[in-house]
């Protein structure tokens, strides 16, 4: 995803404390439901269905789906829709969006209950030389935690989306009805900010389908590499943009890199950037600045400051600073008061600048523009078109509106209840199977959950799946296939556990 | 040279306006001296020697001495000397300084009057895939302006050298004394902001043979493409450098590139250098801001605005702001005004930015570290020395004590008197050339003067020379040898100035 838990620094920022008793083996708990022998049954078939499942997500990562590149846009669509089709799925097909097409098909098992599940069907691009191995083989290798598979995708998110799969097929093949209905609907373009995802709701039956859902999740690996959790009931938004400044637009400065003894007669597109730039925020960056950027900021409530002091208590604030390389937080804030900002602040951070020349050494010019790369977090009760609007007006009034504002993709922050049957069957799956979690209040990062959380729906949503992998956006990412820690789950056990938690969709009160 | 007027954006800003009659065939004004006999034999032996002149201009661009890549150090310094040997410079050796070796040489005419040549024997890097022929291959081609030589250093600086080069030549064919003795200084790390140039003066011989020098030129084309000329009484001293701001060295912030949703917790080294950047300057970065950089700048006397008010009136406004692609001056200044501040005010310039992501689109990154490469222009009476100090103190007064400042090359200011016999001279062979030229009190552009003008020799020094080229630093750089303009000289008119130049060096009042 475009970042969120799948960051291997969110993961290892989330990690609990200590946790105790083995995961999985007979999934405890569950002893106490009348399910038993159905479980078993589809355990069964998890594992003979094993190598498939392995096949299937080396095929799924042999073809990469690069919206950036609008590379494999049809032959990713229909892989999808064969993927879904071959689970189960029925009246698989693509849903136009004005940009690459999302996919989308209902499994009615005849249950009360439906269940929306949210897929990404494309990757983040990559460059095979930074690679161990060719990234679109799905090579399988041993890592320290058990054999796992290296490939574009392996955790973000054919990984675990395969996994959520090989529990449908296990379904079938045990011969077990699904407990709750399904709607799937994969996007292929969340690696560009989703700019399209929410127009499949103009889809009437998209919608309709949709509007049945109890709530949504996206599989994924949510474990930490020593198998604690982190629930996350929400997400902050964000706007990913370039600012572009140019003597072109500004009628100032030169329209191409001029010698830099002129900078005493001629304005620097540069430096208008920088001091464009310098009104965003203030104290060293870390308050954003833009007139009315805090008007819809909601506060912490009491029940959310609660969830991070029980976060700071059970997660280990020099775990978090050794894994990041950070020595202080902000304003050398105490490690609870560090996550009360990391879940309630809104940031303008630079991700990029470019400007005039970047090699080695020096050049002696005055460059003609200077590009700023940014991304914006949001939090409720912001907007993504609000806080665009806002961007550009506090750029004009500033006398910086010649300043270009090229919003590449965004959303808004999402937002899931505490209380609603995604959040509480999560949690009954991790405690049934002995995974130590938090609750959280909102990730730092970002999912566009907006298109469900918020209208038309207005569902809950969140992010779900036991197991781990990492490298998410980066060389050598990969997935543990076969665990050898047993409190963390591998792809068998990861697919266990979205049968558990279809069974407490069903039967959660 | 690093910038000043081998650069084609300062070329044709100092275009001057319509000039007249025709140039320097038979070098109309000469007539009235006594010498005319001896310059006409000089003359053809100028021409006798134009094939083995540019066969030796070929041979030295085939060989790059390039000081950033240590290239050719040692054979660079040797061909050099060899060039002056041949030429008929005795003593010819290098001289340590620390770095790329000088090369000395002395040619004693028993003439009164002794002058001194400062020459460069390094090249700027070069790319060969941007080249239109084999940089190192000096090939001939045919330019709008006439027959010309393309390659690395072909007008920066190897070609005019070698038309110096080739004017004592035809002395020595035409069996003529020169009218002054030659001190030669050839450096071979100017390309690197002349680091070690100045250590050239712990040489007693050297030392001594500079202090009889009565002034110093470099060689150049000198002209415009339409012929005209600019003397600068000087040139602005400069400070090169990058600030590299990093977590490691900030203690804040993290130590390597971390996901951007991170943000909220934890500092960002490109705000902390985007804010140390911002109090550099004020005025959109128009006027710097660091403490005391005014406490030692000279404001113009009287002359040198007449000086350059006489320029504004001979140059062309519209033609300066084409051929820059500037559309205003700073404060939309009127051109004489733009021309004051050009020459007077020292700058702060960003010629780079560089941090985080720097591809086509975004990544969600809170970067370890940014760089800001700056080059900072001195006027008289600031020193490198006391500007570098400035610069440190205003950093570590404000907070930003951990931004590195690395710099990389630079020099002080240089002045020479209008009234010095450099100057009236070159005065002279423009006026007998019909040449039109400005003065001008100042070149925004650098170059290593302060080594002659400064302590311990205290010399006059400029550039001069008839002659057209362009390309210094760029691909495809080449000089005129054959003009088809009556009004440009050609490398065998560019040696004959030279001829003209020493004549009047020995004969001037």
């Amino acid at each position: 995803m475009t970042d969120s838990v799948a960051s291997t620094d969110r993961r290892n920022l989330l990690k609990g404390a200590a946790a105790s008793a083995a995961l999985l083996a007979p999934a405890a708990g569950l002893a106490q439901t009348g399910r038993d022998s159905d479980r078993e049954a589809i355990r069964r078939a998890v594992d003979a269905g094993y190598e498939d499942s392995v096949r299937r997500l080396r095929e799924w990562i042999a073809l990469p789906t690069i919206a950036a590149e609008q590379r494999n846009v049809q032959e990713g669509a229909a892989l999808m829709a064969r993927l879904a089709t071959d689970a189960g799925f029925s009246g698989v097909r693509t849903v136009p969006t004005g940009g690459v097409p999302a996919v989308f098909g209902v499994l009615d098992a005849g249950a009360r209950r439906t269940v929306g599940i949210y897929f990404m069907y494309d990757v983040k691009q990559f460059d095979p030389a930074e690679w161990a191995s060719p990234p679109l083989e799905g090579q399988l290798f041993d890592h320290q935690l058990g054999r796992a598979i290296r490939g574009r995708g392996a955790t973000n998110q054919k990984g675990p989306e395969t996994a959520f799969l090989a529990a449908l097929h296990a379904f079938r093949a045990a011969n077990k009805r699904l407990p709750v209905n399904l709607v799937l609907l994969a996007e292929g373009e969340e690696e560009i900010g989703s700019p399209n995802f929410i127009n499949t709701m103009r889809d009437p039956e998209v919608l309709a389908a949709m509007r049945r859902v109890d709530g949504v999740i996206i599989p994924s690996n949510g474990q930490t590499p020593n198998g604690n959790a982190n629930i996350a009931l929400g997400a902050k938004g964000i706007i990913e943009l370039e600012l572009v400044a140019s003597g072109e637009r500004w009628g100032r400065g030169p329209r191409r890199d001029i010698h830099s003894s002129l900078k005493a007669q001629v304005d620097s597109p540069v430096w208008h950037l920088v001091e464009a730039l310098k009104t965003l925020t203030r104290d060293h960056g870390n308050t954003p600045a833009i007139d009315g950027w805090f008007e819809r900021v909601r506060p912490l409530t009491e029940r959310e400051r609660s969830l991070i002091a029980e976060a700071a208590r059970t997660r280990s604030e020099d775990e978090a600073k050794r894994s990041l390389g950070v020595q202080r937080w902000i304003d050398d804030l105490p490690w609870r008061e560090s996550l009360e900002r990391l879940a309630s602040q809104p940031t303008v951070n630079i991700e990029g600048l470019v400007a005039g020349y970047t090699g080695p050494g020096g050049k002696t010019i005055l460059p003609a523009r200077g590009v700023a790369k940014l991304d914006l977090r949001l939090v409720p009760n912001m907007t993504r078109a609000d806080s665009e609007a806002k961007l550009r007006a506090h750029l004009q009034s500033r006398g910086f509106g010649d300043i270009e504002v090229n919003v590449s993709g965004g959303y808004d922050p999402t937002e899931t209840a505490e209380d609603s049957r995604v959040i509480r069957a999560q949690q009954a799956v991790f405690t049934r199977s002995n995974v130590t979690y938090s609750l959280f209040p909102r990730n730092a990062g970002s999912w566009p959950g907006f298109v469900f959380t918020g209208p038309p729906l207005n569902k809950p949503a969140g992010q779900f799946g036991l197991g781990y992998g990492s490298g998410a956006h980066a060389p050598d990412e990969f997935m543990i296939l076969e665990s050898t820690n047993p409190r963390v789950a591998g792809f068998r056990e990861a697919a266990m556990g979205y049968v558990d938690f279809l069974y407490e969709m069903a039967t959660i009160r």
